[in-house]
This record gives C-alpha cells, structure tokens and sequence, in this order.
C-alpha cells in the first residue's frame, strides 16, 4: 500500500535538497562576508549588537518554534508540520539572506553581500512570510513542492521589496511589514491552482485532538508572545526610538484585545456556546498582524487596541463562516486559514494605516498619499497573486509526484513508523 | 446532553468579556500614554531598555506558557488550563495597567498613566498572583466565574499593595513579591467558599497521565527556568546593583536545590519509593517563591540554598499529606496546591527575612522592625482572607451558570471537539 | 509485581540526594561568595551583564528545557526523561560550580569561590557534558546511577580542563568545548560497561510515537536555535568581538546546512524513502557540534558551512548504519546515538580545525601546533575513555539495585501511575 508513491521521495527530495543546497554554498564562496564593524563607532554598536542579537532570537523562536508547532494541529500530521517547517525554513533564510543581499542595495558593499544582524533578520521574515504561504497548501503537498514553493515565494517577497524601496520609495520596514499579505494572497492561489476534489467535503484526517489542541498552542503562544519583537525588530533602536517603544507597547496591547475578542466571538458564533481551540489560536495572533501593518501610524494605546479589536473580529467570524465558503464557492481549501488570520488583518491594517494617516496629514498632500498607498498594495497583491497562480502550475506538475487524495494530512506517506501497529 | 448548560456561557462570556473589554478601552483612551523618556538621560536610559525588555519578555513567558502549561496536567483539562490562561491573563494585564496607574503614584504624571517598561512587567506580576489564585479553582468554574475572580483578585491586589505602600511605607519590590501569598490564601478562599460536595472523594478525571504530565513539565521548566528574572525584575539595575545580582544567583541556587529535596521527599514518602511528577514539579518552584519574599536579607548564596532546601521540603511533605487532609477536614479543594506552593513557601520567606534582618540588626530598633514586618504580613493576609471569602460567594450566585460536577475538570463543557467520537 | 525493586529506591535515592546535597551545601557555606564588581569600571561591567546575563539565559534553556525534551522520545520513557534530566543538571550545576572553582585559577580569589556570570556559564556547559553521557545510558539506570555518574562526569571534566589548560596551556574557551567529544565518549564507555544482554536485538519499549516524536523535537528545536549562545556565550565580547559574531553567524549557518542534510540523507537511505524523525533530530544538531570545536580557525561562512554539511552526513548515516553495528559488534548500545551526534561530529570539528590552521600558519610552526593539538584530543579521550570505564565498573555494583531488564525503558519502575489503569 504505502510503497506506491514513497519512491518518487527517494528520487526527488535528497536531490533537490542537494543540488539546492550546493548552490547555496558556493554562492556563499563567493559573495557573503561576515561584517565586521570596522567603520563605526565600537560601543554604540555593542550596545546595538546585544538589543538586536535577543530581538534575532525572538524573531528565531518565532520562525522556527512558533510556526512549526503551530502547524501540529492535525491529528495525525504534527511530524510533518514541525519538520517540513524546520527543512524550509533552513532553506528559507539561506536564500533568503542571498536574494536580499542581491537585490537591496543596504546588505552589499562592493560587490560583497555582508552578513549582519540586520540582514540575518530580514531573513527570517522573509522566511515567515514563505511559511505563512505553507499554512495554505499544509497537508495536500509534498516536501519536494514544498521546498520548491517556498523559494520562489522568498524571490518573489524579495524582487516585490525591491519593487517597493526602488520604484515606490517605500519605507523599508513599511515594505518588510507587508509579508503577511504577500505570503497568505500567494499561498491561497497556489492552493487554488492545486485544489483536489478528493478532500471535498471534510478530509477525514483534517482534524485536531486534545494533545495536538496543545502542541499548536504551544507554537500559537510563541508567536503571541514575541510579536512584539518580530514588529519592532526592524525600527532602528537610536534614530526612531520612539517608534520602537510605541510599536512595542501597541502590539503588546493590540495582542490581548485580541485574545479576548477571539474568545467572545468563537463562542458566540457556535450554537452551542462552545469555544474552538483552532479559530481562538488563529484569531488571537490577528491583532498583531494587523498592528504590524499599521504601525508606523499608530500612536496612542487606545488606538492599538481597536485595531486588534477589529482584526480579531473579523479574523474569527472568517474563519467561522467564510472558510467554508471558500470551500465550496471557489474551490479553494486553506488548511491553516491564513487567508483570514494573514492576508485580511493584514488589508485592515493597512485601512487602519491609510484613514489614520488622511486625518492627521493636510489636505493638499492627502490625495497624493492616498495614491501612493494604494498603488503600494496593488503591487503587492498583484505580484503574490500572479506569481502564486504560476507557481501553483509549476507544482502542478506530476514530476513532482503529489501524494494520493487518502494520503493528505497524513504523517505515514512520509515518516517512518516502525512500531505504530504495535504501540497503539 | 451537553447543551444543557452550554446556553449558558453562550449568553454570559462573550457580553461580560466584550463589555469589560470595551470599558478598558475607554479608560486607556482617556488616562493612558505611552512614556517617551524625553526628560531622561538617552543613553543611560536606552541601556537600561534593553535589560529591562529582555526582563519583561522573560516574565511574560512565565505567565502565559508557564503558568498556562502548568495548568494542563489534568488528563480532561487542558485546553481550559492552557485557553482560560491566556484569556485571563490577558485580561489581567490590562486591568492591572490601568489599577496601578490610578493607585501607585510612580505610575501617573499629571492625571496620566504612563506605560513603561516597568509597569508592564508589574501589570505582568499582578497578572500571575491572578493565576496563582485560578489554581486554587482549576476545574469546578466556568470561564465566566474566572473572568470576574481575576478582576476581583488584581483590584484587591493593587488595592493592597496602595495600602502598604502608603500607609505602611514597605519597599515597593517586596510589596509586590508577596503576590505568592496573596493569591494562594485568595484562591484557596474562593474555593472553600464554592466547595462542591460532587467531587468527593475523588473526582475520576481529576488525573494526570504521561502525555499531560510532560506538558505540565514543559510549563514548570519555563517558570522554573526564568524565576530568577521574576524575583530581579523590579530590583533597579544602577541603584542596587549588587542586590539586582545576589537575586538572581540566589534564585537559581535556591531552585536548584529544591529540585534535589523534591525529588528525595517524593521518593521517601511513597510507600512504594517512587516519584509522583505533580509532587515534584510543584515542590521544584517552591524555592522561587520563598527566596521571592526573603530576598531583601539574603546576602551569602548558602542561605539562599538553605531557604531553597526547606521550602521544597515543606511543600513536598504539605502536597503529600496536607492537601487531602485540608479537603476532609476543612472542605477545601486545592486543585494545583497553591497553599502548598505559593502560600506557605511564601510564609516561610517571610519568617527568613524576620530571622535575617533580626539577626543582622541592633536590638533597639528590632523591635520596632518586627511589629512592621508582622503588619505587613497580617494586613496582606486578612486582605487576602477577606476579599476571597467575598468573592467566593459572589461566584457562587446561580446567575453565573457553573458547570454540574461530574462535568469539572473536563474540557468538554466549554470546548467544541467535533470529531471526539471518531478520532479515538 | 512492581514492588520487588522499589524498596531500593526509596532506601537510596533519598540518602544520596540528601548527603550529597547537604555537602554542597557546607562547601557552599565556607568557599562560595557572590562576586559585586567592586573592581571594575561600572558601566562597561553593567553592559557585559546584560548581555552575558542573556547568554546565560540562553544556554539554561538548552540545558534544562532542550536536552530534558530531547530525552523525551521514547515512548513510555518521557517523565523520566525529563525529570531526571532536571534532577541531574540541578545537581551537576552546584557541583560544577565548585570543582570549577576550586580548580581553574580565573574563578577564585584568595581561598574564595566568586559566582559571576561567567562561573554559571561554564558550570552549565560542565552540565551539559554529562547530560551527553546520560543520553547513552539513557533507560537502562535509575537515578542513582544516574546522579553518581553526573557527578563523577563533572569531575572528570573539570580535572580535564585544569589539565589542558594548565599543562598544556590550551585555550580556555576552545577546552570547554571538547565537552561534547568528552561527554560521549565516557557515556558509550559506561554503557558498554552497563551492557544487558536483556534488551538485545532490539527492546519492545524503545520506540517513539507520534506524541513523543513531537516532545522530542521541542527538546531539539530549544537546542538548534540557542547553539549559537551556546557557542559564543565565552567568547568575550569586547575583547574577541570580530570572533563572536563570527562564531554565531557561522553556527547559524552552519546549523541551518545540517537540517537541510540530514533530511536528504535520512530519505536516501531509508528503504521506502521515509523520513525517520529521530534521526533528523540528531543529525540538525550535529553541525552546532562540529563548528563549536572548530570554531576558532573558521572564518568565512562557506567553510562554517560545509563542516556542518560533513558533520550532518556523517552523523545521519552513522545513525542509520553504525548504530546497529555498535550493538551487535561491540555489545555497546547507545540509546541517544550521542556517539554520531556529539563524539564523531566533534571529532570532526577537531580534524576541521587542524586542517584549516595548518593551511594558514607557516610550516615552521605547522608540526609543533599540529602534535599540540593532537595531544589534547589524545589526552582528552584517554581520559574520558579511562573514566567512563572505572565508573561504569562503579556503577555495575549491584548496590545500586539497577532495574530488570524489562522493566527498561520504562517510567512504570520509577514513577507513581495511580490511574494509569482507569484512564487508557
């Protein structure tokens, strides 16, 4: 029975994940450098080193402890969800740090891509926004698309910054902030584009138990807890220092909104008056998608708070009714609702950006703001959505043999289990 | 069967938590800024930032992932213990900001509550002793009920520290380290007020097994791990630096050998001479909290091992004979033995910093200090004693629709699991 | 059934805890101080804090929440797992800071012990080395045997360390690395030592699940993401800093290279094509060993890269086909394969090491620093082989009443069940 598809394993993944990594070495040889501060003053940078190597942690604890057990909630898919999202994420920031290097100008000098906290940074968010991509397509995909999936997300994330800071003139951080709809709008077209009718209409291993309830509360606090960080990261601590503390507080604050609407509307919106593990997880991370979005033009606590207020809101109605509906109306599953949690929260922060913006700022240049920050997530949102409907054909592709429709959400196609028939 | 109750919840949680929450947002749009440090020294104060959100995100771990992951090691239970956690914290936290600033004047300036680093971390700790007191109530009320105690719990809590603070002028970080026996005589009065006559002897899914019991370890290492960070937080790094560093070696030493003594006392005292986890892990954190109360006096690391060795004994031996006896003999259930852990440990910190100080200073003022410091501990507890017992029969009021008994400490009372039925 | 060993326990354990406890103690009393920095200029003293207090932090994650998680895969093993690692790091810290302090010059002063960030640091790291010795016993002792082994370990390593670094003037911080090669060898000679013929060809309880296996990678991702801390945590940071930041982009690399390779390998070599998790788990870990031993003479990224490529090789295939040979060969069963995951990658990073010196140093000066080097693994391993030899003939004894050998691999002999009947 299982032998069927395994083989297509053998051949595919250690030779993509080789050849892949080869390049990424020698790649390496030849461009990366390690940065050695030699041109500034020695210590006001130590004292920059040591906020920004624990902010790197967080930001680390989050890719790789926060997303990964985040994905575990299906019963029988945890193995999958942590080691899949560990493999690309490890691909995920080497290339990361090699596309960012390239293609924006700050990380090289003279031909020479310098590693520094910075760029390692930036890095893994562009590795979330990839993983942020995954939770659409989690479960119906193999390693090998996976892998393949998650690269051409971070070139795509990655040429749309260089869109953005070049063209548009974008502030970087600004520019950085809009992975969350970068990576859900990609990730749902790809999970459009490779729509199977056998998981039509509930896939019977799509589901979570009491241990697995935890193991993704686990990876959602993690993520809960460090958003702080992951949105001030990248607001330099000295130049924008008020920023940094407003950013941080304001997502602290937006975050336990959050919290606390997730809760109120998942059990108001189920009949029985019962809260849902999943949709509280997801929605309760909403707040600070949203505030990372709107950031730069939030100010007060208060203002923080509705955000994360509205974002949860609406991130738990979605994932209460408009998940289904997707379903069955477009014919587009998304395993981990990322289209609810990232991509709208997102779009609303963004909202939340432009009106606070438009009141504060004079008539006469109101217009031309408004323009421009249109423009900025027309661009983002055409550039995922058209690279993700590509990319979708591209793993269509039955060389990259997909596992069966049976197969979906299931640990077995590709762990080993020796003793399961025995141990349970 | 089950939607006998469920309505219930369906009519009270999301109202109480959506109008609480909206009247948290209209008091921080009105009374709450964010500081921005312009009449500081830059520099000084930017360093003194960077340790103190390092310190904070420590402590925000340890309240909700640990105390939350703590909480689980009922078998039936843990969704609630990691979910109403996370709820209730984050309720606490915002509240507490807001209790502080209106009572403790280092927190307001000109009518202003102004978020800092430093009041964060205290709303954070006043957040936990509401935690502290949920252990007492763990599995027989409803999230509504829990809701409306941790409100109660923190008003009282900052009400009590206003009091000592003022009118008994006590070191702001010991008024706050007595969080422990605050929260533990607090909840252990709201669950002899609500005592349930159903759940004696023994409640049939009041257990651990081995998969509950890792994840209750996986919340005891994260307290376990960041306790020196709790106990030093709010010691200020310049000013007492040498007691900011004597804290946290102290802590760790004292931890470290109440794992030692937990461990031989569990063994000794089992017939059979094995360990009991739930024994253990709570016996482990009794050193934080004891060295917590005492470390004002604590100057040579071998007191603080000393301190460490005794409390882990005591609550050991309490948590193996004590806790059945208190529900016969008195009616009171203590589901996660926080009069064991947090309670009497705490006490026995007290008596410590008596000794020390008594030990170490001249006997014309000894006197006068004992009276202060047996004050202090008296108004504390009658607060404590006082406001439970009240609160208690508040929550005993019907219009708050408790759970039947037989349905305590299972999560299927508050959560949905559709697929329960087929997937085990 | 049960009771026939237990009385052993129960009369053993509490003893030894207790005496060795109590000693520590008295050592404490007479040798230990807190170090207040009244030396040193106070502000540069009060960054350093705060930075190695973070490191620190870092590394107590590893020791405590990443190796006792890491233990947790065996299926019917996980309370044990974590719980005696947490019993024996307690002990081995306390320990270690006294052995360190009375051996190495830098850490007293005039017949005194100081506690300083640095001592906990290196006690931790002296911990760590004999949790990688319990990872080859690892469910056939019981916690006696455990606790003896840990301290015996410590000593060894600490008289090691006095002996490189005094005798052969070895520098401090690449000594303390060689914790991973002197770990492993003396747990695998302490296992074989302890052999059973009992578990022999394979024992019906070492096994995973699906839970465990998620445990487990919990324990590995704390481990994978704060190596870098774990590393750096002694480079100093002012003095050497060109060399810290080098060694933690070079361990992240050089880690994130190994997941990708023990990926592939793991499918290549896997019959069916199939991913073994614990395997992945090891090999992600080996390239954090390799660079901590080479780490000094690795200065460029591709080169921290390509040890962690060879490293994970190595170490994924010699789980996957040296481990069996070892038993059936050798009758030496290592249960957390610490032989491929720390001894040989560490060996490795030695060979790394000397190859890329002797490339850059004159010829001159070549033979002198390569017998130099070669004496100090040969000195190390001798060691550690002698020692884990006479202390696995030490614990053969049948005073410490070892477990049967089908109660192996199991919690059951060890800790209380009470409803383990009731509840599965």
């Amino acid at each position: 029975m299982a032998p069927q598809y395994a083989p297509g394993l053998r051949s595919r993944l250690p030779l993509v994940a080789f050849l892949l990594e080869t390049i990424f070495i020698l790649l390496f040889v030849f461009f990366v450098k390690i940065e050695q501060h030699e041109r500034t003053d020695r210590e006001a940078d130590s004292k920059l080193f040591i906020s920004s190597y624990a902010e790197f942690q967080d930001i680390h604890v989050m890719v790789f402890m926060g997303f990964g057990f985040l994905a575990t909630f299906l019963v029988r898919y945890g193995f999958s969800g942590s080691g899949f999202n560990m493999l690309l994420a490890a691909m995920a920031i080497q290339w990361a740090v090699l596309m960012n290097g390239f293609l924006l100008p700050q990380h090289h000098y003279r031909g020479e891509i310098h590693i520094s906290m910075k760029s390692v940074i930036e890095a893994e968010l562009c590795a979330a926004s990839a993983l942020i991509a995954m939770g659409a397509v989690h479960g119906k995909t193999n390693p090998v698309q996976l892998l393949l999936m998650a690269l051409v997300e971070v070139t795509g994330f990655a040429v749309n910054q260089w869109v953005l800071r070049t063209l548009l003139r974008v502030d970087p951080v600004y520019s950085v902030m809009l992975l969350h709809i970068f990576g859900a709008l990609f990730g749902v077209m790809v999970s459009w584009v490779l729509y199977r009718e056998g998981i039509e209409p509930v896939h019977e291993k799509e589901k979570t138990d009491r241990k697995t309830g935890l193991f993704a509360m686990f990876g959602t606090l993690f993520l809960w807890m460090f958003w702080p960080s992951f949105n001030s990261a990248l607001v330099h601590p000295r130049r924008e220092r008020g920023m940094k503390l407003t950013v941080i507080y304001g997502t602290y604050l937006s975050l336990a909104v959050s919290v606390v609407m997730g809760v109120s509307v998942s059990v108001l919106s189920s009949s029985k008056g019962k809260m849902n593990m999943v949709h509280i997880q997801s929605s309760a991370l909403s707040g600070g998608v949203a505030i990372g979005v709107a950031m730069a033009a939030v100010h007060t606590p208060w203002i923080a708070m509705m955000i994360g207020f509205c974002a949860s809101l609406i991130s738990a109605l979605g994932l209460r009714y408009m998940k289904n509906h997707m379903l069955f109306a477009f014919e587009c599953h998304d395993t981990c609702g990322v289209l609810n949690v990232h991509a709208i929260p997102g779009i609303l922060g963004w909202f939340a950006h432009l009106f606070l913006r438009l009141a504060s700022i004079e008539s006469t240049i109101a217009v031309q703001f408004a323009v421009h920050h249109i423009c900025v997530l027309l661009v983002t949102a055409c550039m995922s959505l058209v690279m993700g409907t590509v990319t979708g054909l591209f793993l269509k592709w039955s060389i990259w043999r997909p596992q069966q429709d049976r197969k979906c959400f299931d640990d077995q196609a590709f762990w080993e289990f020796p003793n399961l028939a025995v141990q349970k």
